[in-house]
């Protein structure tokens, strides 16, 4: 089987997230790395592209040139990752969707529910494919809660508690040359959220998937701890869902000792279950009355959705690239099923789950200007 | 040394906390429990006095006869223990306070504000002292924790996420005979917070004494998940803090998988600090931009708090009753001081945290019958 | 019920076992301390005797005199505790054994393995108990470990894997005023085992006691790092049980970051065990094939041996003066039950135990000597 | 950048780590896997190798045929990877070798030491380059310690304890048609050690690679507990290093709740250090005196080796395909030197690695049939 083609905007020399997608792409052997809108010039762009063995002519300094071009190649790329700054997803990703070429393209899914809307549009219009990388959502573990929670093993919800504390922005550091905190803290290049929007996005995505519930109504209080910040750096939310269940989430970016603390809690009235992104290969569960058990990625007790999702054994750990890696495996599975013109059932990310977390981005924005009011979504 | 004469107000057969109470203050040897109100008839009270070694005179059917008879004794009980359901509190701890009888009262202070705010007058009038048995601060680890903070190791801090999750009322026990179920979810014996009231106020509590801040104002969301419970049995909250820190509380008696998951995470903008009270022997410390360090009791790295709060080295774990004894063993530092007029500085929760405790409740309760809004205490 | 009468060997001033039997000996309020010998001097006896409120005439220089008159008082002391340096156990416990008074002795049985033979015999002439503090096997979830394991949900017992590491003689702390170093690195107080001595031999208890298992032989490689040690620091054995079992056991006193690292780890043909006594209220427990289960202290899954070493419900966690309070415990239950002549069924170390301990320290010291060759016990 | 030709020997269909090699070499985009002798037979090599892409004339049934045929060609493989059981790498390394092509190849090097010393000879008299997967030495946090112990923060080294506990062979699986297994315990393919050999050259290994210390001799008792299986399924070893640090040694494969618990502490007169492979991201290390630091990979404390050998922020967990990679990485870094004729100073394990890996399975093998006698190495 050939790799499908694919090419990149953004992800010049000094982004992380770029390399990130790029080691995702290639982990299982389905893509191959073609073309690139690497940087915002055509010289960076070559210059980046020439370390990852690009042809010059593939470089591009813009992506409109690239949608263009590639578009008219006999073997042009079938497929784009974005990984701009969060206010480049919607302009980029519209001139590959409505020249068909399929999209994977980074979180939070735009800078305004606006452009996410305006998305939410072009990818219905359009025959290709957009995944978004919500990439927590590819973690084994993960997939086997997700599916613990459908198959009843919690009964039914009660409380979800999700949090995803960092602690690098606990310093002015954009003030001091990060480019990372730069545009993160920038809300011309992020939109209106901060933390909420760079990682609580992520845990409010993560709780969604997990256990299928829809949020009806959240009180947001959004704090910004550092002087100067622009945009929050400490995230409170109180959480109710449709059907009865509550929940909290707490996101920040000023808490020490904590690198990337993603981490979820589901309970119901028969059961509870407990996962962290920093130790993913467990997940602890425990059906109310027993004792807890701890399930492991490929182990004992692992369900279809786990294994399938795994490469290795149970107990040589798999890491944040594998759980990337399912995203872009799943991508090549849909554009493969997509030649047939037969998308299958899948378990990635949309554009719909998307405009769901730009939704609510606004909506924690939205409540926290009116003093944590309840806001409907 | 002679041991401080004490009684006990509740704890008869069935009672949990009772029997903590009475292990605690036997663990450094400064009581000896004399007397007894235990149950609420002098039948069953003189049945489990027996089996403590009471004599038959000093059980009694009824704390009032009891204080009365107990202050004319020559050796009569020095200090009595109350250990009742909440409502008690209040009545039985005027009795004694008014006759000069020291009290060390079990939590929350009262089931109504009404209630705490007369004790708290009975309290000052009195020249007896009054010890609340907030016992988790009596954790060496706690100390510690305390300590770093008020000697800045933290840096100004921002943060605060306390969280206090059980399971054992997933199920409607209440209404399957179990005692410890009934009186708890009893708006009568309980007062107006359930959960909240239970182990709630205890995270607050542990938050206020580590941190050293003042709520400001919070705003609590109350659930009852468990059909026909008559209390709150999951309770989130955000806090804000003078001084601009925010934070969360969670509570919640139907997390299965929580047996007594109290854990404090609090941080500032030079450190961060974690402790757990199923692990209470270890404190971790991370000063930001260095590895986090995991602090022990007794261990390298104990502060004098630390030191004096444990009886054993490092390494042979201290538990639950140990802490709850360093209570006591401060309640009798005082008791001994007080002979002769002296009352020296000390950490044990006063009648002042009582009130604040059932000011929490009470202000949680208002903030979530008006829909989660805003309440300032 | 009136507490037993009890006396005390050693456990002065500055000793660190004495202060934590005395802690064992109230926590279930079934023991009195009433008489002792603390120190090797009259004077030094009757000031620690009166810190801990003993009468000055009950304290005493010598435990001759004291077993003497102890036994012709009507209120003499019912049992005593010894808690010297080792050599000084099998002398003392003679004098009380041999007048009838029991005796609760810390392990090892004796410094060499004359004296503990001695000291069998002395206790099988004795109408009087003897109880050795193997204290780690009063742990709850120890019993509950030896319970499983005899219920066969190991099935056949293959490997046993046990350790007790500590780093507190990492440096030559014997040489710079330690007292609890001195006599433990000394072979006229500890006799010929160091490590092997003090700790060793309760990593061998405890694997023995959980396990059922007799020991057929061993190869010990005894080592001394810190230089000038009069005895060993370091203990590496290799171990083969009557029918086929294998296991290693290591126990060092100069491993930094150990404070009491004692840790059991068994594994039959159905299942696996896993206990670390610095976090005792855990059992992990894994039935071939399935998930791995944390079985708790008290908790979901508790057995009955569990429960009925347990004080308070699971997630309270108690530590290890409560597991050292059970050997008391269950102490007075025979004391109690031998004055009708009756002595039932119990788990608690006997003198046989401690001749198996001595023996086990004397086998490894030959291997050692004979370059780690294999010894039959 | 073009990518390194690659061709596989071994890695069929069913095989495990075949797949991982894979992956391996596809993470950091520098391999391009071109050729394989993957199968036994043409026909399945062929099966096997269109699944992966590649073109049917470059996949063999024969690693001698493969590498006649490739040597010739101008794009012919550059380096392959030998997967197979242990009694193939010799002949099929040494037909790569004397034709100028690099081998990266799986452990243990050989089944027989005569072949192993027949490989060192072959490697030598070759231009080409000889890499061993010993692959978890190319985990961050394993390289962070070696490099802490080179530089003196643990002091001079005295304990080392390395553990490899699995329990995939408790039952007779071999028998029962799994393929894994029926090679690894077959004395034909694997050589004469089974555990010992399969995981227990990881540990030694491992502790090799971090310690830097040299084995001096060893006492080995290697059990067979499973009935019919023809090697050992338990390793318990004693080890002497030059210079006087002592050590243990345990790996089996019958270990009920162990998945690949790999595990090396080392304690050195001024510090120690804890690592386990199925939470690699951590390093437990203690300065003597101090707590006990967490250090993690790409995280705070980080030294050079770390940063590294890591690709992505701290926090992000990298696992076991990650440090496999390095191996890979690292081993492109050396191909592409050797271009030039230049080999720079690495990490990676060699030849020589290889032999003194078994060497020591043929010393615990000779040990253990001389009843654990000591055997020099």
């Amino acid at each position: 089987m050939k790799p499908i083609r694919l090419g990149m905007i953004g992800g010049g020399n000094d982004a992380f997230i770029g390399g990130v997608h790029r080691i995702a792409s290639r982990i299982d052997g389905r893509f191959q790395l073609v073309a690139g809108a690497l940087s915002s010039t055509a010289e960076k762009s070559k210059a980046s592209g020439a370390a990852l063995g690009l042809a010059e002519d593939r470089c591009y300094g813009d992506f409109t040139e690239m949608a263009k071009r590639e578009a008219r190649l006999k073997d042009g790329v079938e497929a784009v990752a974005i990984v701009t700054p969060n206010h480049v997803h919607y302009p980029a990703a519209r001139e590959f969707l409505k020249r068909g070429i399929h999209v994977i393209c980074d979180k939070p899914l735009t800078s305004t529910l606006v452009d996410a809307k305006k998305l939410v549009a072009a990818a219905e219009k359009s025959d290709a494919l957009f995944v978004l990388t919500h990439n927590y959502t590819g973690y084994p573990m993960v997939r086997q809660a997700r599916e613990m929670v459908r198959q009843g093993d919690l009964g039914r919800l009660r409380v979800v508690q999700v949090e995803y504390p960092q602690d690098w922005l606990t310093d002015p550091v954009e003030a001091d040359g990060s480019k990372q905190a730069e545009w993160r803290t920038d809300p011309e290049r992020s939109g209106a959220g901060g933390c909420v929007g760079d990682i609580g996005t992520h845990a409010y995505n993560l709780a969604r998937f997990v256990t299928g519930l829809q949020l009806e109504s959240l009180a947001a209080d959004l704090s910004t701890f550092v002087e100067g910040r622009r945009l929050d750096d400490n995230v409170h939310v109180m959480l109710r869902f449709d059907g009865g269940a509550r929940g909290m989430l707490w996101s920040s970016q000023v808490a020490p000792g904590n690198e990337n603390g993603l981490r979820l809690r589901v309970y119901g009235d028969k059961g509870g279950l407990e996962w962290a992104q920093e130790d993913p290969n467990y997940l602890w569960f425990t059906p109310f009355g027993e004792p807890k058990r701890l399930l492991t990625r490929n182990g004992a007790g692992a369900t279809a959705a786990n294994q399938s999702a795994s490469r290795i054994p149970g107990g040589h750990p798999e890491g944040y690239l594998e759980g990337f890696a399912n995203i872009y495996n799943e991508a090549a599975d849909l554009i493969v099923a997509a030649r047939d013109g037969k998308v299958p059932d899948h378990l990635l990310p949309t554009v719909q789950d998307g405009l769901e977390g730009v939704a609510f981005i606004d909506a924690c924005v939205r409540s926290s200007k009116r003093d944590a009011a309840w806001v409907r979504l």
